[in-house]
């Protein structure tokens, strides 16, 4: 497959479309969420409030639901929105956090999961472990789970049962559609030194699979973009422990993300 | 009318009396406007439950009104800080985020229009024609319409009829207050590429309006104080899709700001 | 007795640990916040709905109360969390921003050290006259009372009646355990022009006392911390007013923090 032609047509329909990306999202990372689709061209939009969630979701691309810092009211908000997007055929992308942690986050992972068709899952092995299987253990909303052992029978299997696009974050990303696995080999460790790069990684895949390109190089697409910003970000760092620099400049990388970065640095290959 | 002189006394007065503006404001663009107030010199306060906005906003020198990320709490919020701003002479600044986009952001806003003296209405060309004629489109909360064509007959009507200051911000920015009409022509295209520079605007104009001189003058001068820092902010970027750069050097150049600085770069011309 | 051992244990037992951190906060600051506990080397988890705050602060080795952008939602999270902490072990950090500006939050406080066995109260000189005899004034969330006189008295007898650790913050900061008072002479001005270092101080707190080592010295060292970081982000800045700037360098401190520093500048007395 050329995934180089794929991309190129993603990033230019980004910036010709400028995709709507309806979050219904955290309130703990939202402003970077914000700022890293509108830095790469889409435009964000967040509304979180079940009385308007559906009409909000029906002028947008692609939604997605985040649920780090979940209450009841979003709880039935993600429902409402799901529901709409699957009926007018926008993408769900859901982004778990911190499931497995709570009775609240289990029930509320699995009632999107049963009553919306989600076109990406996206979690670390913790996370993915949980809905896999309910063997994922967490400290808070971070992975405990380093190894990526098991990864590939993880998420083809889990992909296969939802029917959806499956997404391990971890030192190396693994993201399968049920038939086909891949594993994406770009990133720093940095990034787990700032809140919200997992945020802002679902961000971008929802931005990419925005342009109704196949979801799977889009979500690959997505995942790719954030490795490479932030190994670019990394680079030019005065000092590697200087964890403000690295977040302004993980935005600077992502709005000068230009198709000659995959080309140069992306490390994408089967499994 | 010598606006320098009372530029000069809103700046001055800014830094001597550091008014409180209480914001009710959205989650995603929160921290820059407390940020932009506090490096103006003001002091900012958020607090948006039902039960303490009365209290709060008695304590303020003016009022923010963001329905940004709005719920059926904060709904209520909005009414009863603005009537009791409207009791104790506090100025309230409305910023109609993404007005037009859903029924709730609609009635919420025409119940504030209604139910409060509104001191300046601050919105894009597609919310202000929404509030004006039905007619704004909107996709999220970005403007759609990137023509200001109409713009001053819409400023001046709607503040006439509304008897409060109207502002539409786009590439010249429009203020008008029902009699006269001002064209503010600074700040640059790159403020459309971070989330809140809009909000961003609101509680600028909230903090001018806040020193109690007239507010005609003192929302120009917010509205200028913004695009001016823009302007100012993209100069000493290395590269001109550095966003997240530009927004630290947003805020760095409202705390650097000066008179001199409306002096050299002010572009304002009555319409 | 040998701070620096303890600082030292202390900071290696952060790093070692990575101890999580349950966050009940306000909307305002929260990314701060959390980036800050990460750039030292903690693991921040923020999670506010009163059904999964209990099973959220069992995982974690502390819990924050910041009642910034309380609610009646978050009042009774307050609580709930706050007794399962106890019932724990787990350290109770309570921030009482804005104590004093308005009765949700006077009660709010008063239920929390009522009902709550809080291990450290933080606040600056308004909020803590305000709890230890109603006579602390207020503008919205700021301090009105820059004079630190009568501190000592104030932190001391309120420590011992609370039995817990008292902190005033100013321009020298007080800390007691109703046996012991020291003062901490570090900081630096430009702290109070970024919102949000004040919360970012009790995130310091309850870090450094979600180690299980003695909490008086705990508080003093996240006190510390956040001072010497304030000093080291003002020496880089170009300009004293680049605001924007600071509180990027400010995060850069933390994540470069070694016990150099506090060997190096730190400034404790006893009072």
């Amino acid at each position: 497959m050329d995934f180089i032609k794929f991309f190129s047509e993603i990033l230019e329909s980004i910036k010709s479309e400028k995709p709507v990306i309806h979050h219904i999202t955290n309130y703990v990372t939202v402003n970077d969420c914000a700022n890293i689709v509108l830095a790469l061209g889409g435009s964000p939009v967040m509304a979180d409030d079940p009385n308007e969630v559906e009409e909000m979701v029906s002028l947008a691309s692609s939604l997605v639901l985040n649920v780090g810092t979940l209450n009841q009211r979003t709880a039935e908000s993600f429902i409402l929105a799901g529901k709409k997007a699957n009926s007018l055929g926008i993408p769900v992308i859901l982004d778990p956090v911190g499931v497995g942690a709570t009775k609240l986050r289990n029930e509320t992972v699995k009632n999107i999961i049963k009553d919306i068709d989600v076109s990406v899952l996206k979690g670390n092995m913790s996370e993915i472990k949980y809905i896999y299987d309910n063997t994922g253990m967490t400290r808070g909303v971070d992975s405990v789970d380093d190894s990526m052992d098991g990864g590939k029978e993880i998420a083809l299997n889990l992909a296969k049962r939802l029917n959806c696009i499956v997404v391990i974050t971890g030192k190396i990303d693994i993201v399968s559609d049920g038939e086909k696995t891949f594993y994406i080999d770009n990133g720093h460790k940095i990034l787990s030194k700032v809140t919200g790069t997992g945020c802002m990684i679902t961000s971008l895949i929802a931005l990419c699979c925005g342009t109704k390109y196949n979801s799977l190089i889009s979500t690959m697409m997505g995942v790719m973009i954030m490795g490479i910003a932030g190994e670019k970000a990394y680079e030019v760092l005065d000092n590697e422990e200087n964890y403000g620099s690295f977040r302004v400049k993980l935005i600077d990388a992502i709005g000068n993300f230009k198709l000659e970065d995959i080309k140069k640095r992306g490390k994408v290959y089967e499994g």
